[in-house]
């Protein structure tokens, strides 16, 4: 039996991560977390200063079981981050609207993703690749084609890691569930699909003419890394 | 002059939302607010459980200058919440990859808006009324025709309000903004937008023959509603 084998009692489990309502929509498996991870590259990231919440979006990357961010070195985040403390990093596919009969059984399709832990600063040879694995996640091919970090960009930025080790999906899909009695309510009923399209680029007014736009520009959709299941 | 005549010092402005990385993105009047929340219905719902942090993905409704949010009075986070605890519901519209020469100037089109404040559970003539606007602000038209919760649905759903007084958009738009000594890279740079957009409904497979999908569910797009800034 591999570790996986049951994703709605894997590895990354704990209390606190458990999905108690509706606990048939919960996974706690590697493979799915990092399917849906890999899916996007935005990411809501909860902190407390001084008991207040506060939820920042921003964008990540994933390496194996680990999650990268990054950020200003003099912003407030991003320090109060590196000192160890609880994080909590959450993305969330929209799917779509499920609309049923009754008001109370409206609903969405979503894929979502909750993962606590601590970040830790990333420092030395580690911070270079993590900044070539954020940016390979969020738009695979960019990395070899642009201008690297000088030393002094480099200072000038934060990453922070968190393991992927405590975590849990949720998973909603499919047609609304109408209680029987409503079925035969007289209004439609199904369900509203969203997608996230890219649309054509925007060239740089700065950019010198003739300079076409690489396959990983023109290329439609985001698309999950092929690895995205290791 | 009126108490919005200053975005970047309106009324909603405290030193805890206040934006101090490139201020200029920063935004404190309820009208630029109001309609970065009315463009989307999706939130992220920040709170602190034994110090650590959770990000839930959530629904919201506005009314004027108040968020609803609801769920299953069942629910821990509900339940959590309504003891008048401080949170922060944060809403991010992702509208694009900005690619840049530099690796270190890439960035992120996007409008978002942080809202802090304190959850109260919403009770009486207020309850109904509240579910109704989240209902509209979700997908307008639906609600006439959908059949209205019970006594006991009532009982099992937990709505909330929270004030919208401590608050900031940001957003940044446009092209990268690479160092003059940059722009001759040889890469391509520029944006690239992504649109949220609806696919054709799919009919609940129950759905008797015959039931032909409403306006409201065929028009593409999540429109504003036409009152997003009062």
């Amino acid at each position: 039996m591999t570790r996986t084998a049951n994703k709605r009692d894997g590895e990354l489990r704990t209390g606190r991560v458990t999905v108690r309502r509706r606990p048939q929509r919960g996974f706690y498996d590697h493979e799915t977390v990092a399917a849906i991870l890999d899916a996007t590259f935005l990411c809501h990231v909860g902190i407390v200063v001084d008991g207040q919440p506060y939820v920042i979006p921003t964008s990540f990357g994933r390496d194996g079981r680990r999650l990268y961010i990054h950020g200003s070195a003099a912003s407030r985040t991003l320090r109060h981050l590196s000192r160890a403390l609880p994080i909590c990093v959450t993305v969330t596919l929209l799917d779509g609207l499920v609309l049923a009969r009754s008001a109370f059984n409206h609903s969405m399709n979503y894929r979502s993703v909750v993962v606590l832990g601590e970040a830790s600063l990333v420092e030395g040879e580690e911070k270079l690749r993590a900044l070539e694995i954020m940016s390979e996640h969020i738009i695979p091919g960019r990395w070899a084609q642009v201008r690297a970090p000088t030393e002094a960009e480099m200072r000038a930025t934060s990453v922070l890691k968190i393991d992927i080790a405590e975590a849990s999906a949720k998973i909603r899909s499919g047609p609304p569930l109408d209680d029987e009695e409503d079925l035969g309510w007289p209004c439609w009923a199904g369900e509203l699909p969203f997608t996230v399209e890219r649309q054509p680029p925007i060239p740089d007014p700065k950019l010198p003419a003739g300079v076409a736009a690489p396959d990983y520009v023109t290329a439609a959709g985001h698309r999950p890394r092929p690895d995205s299941a290791r």
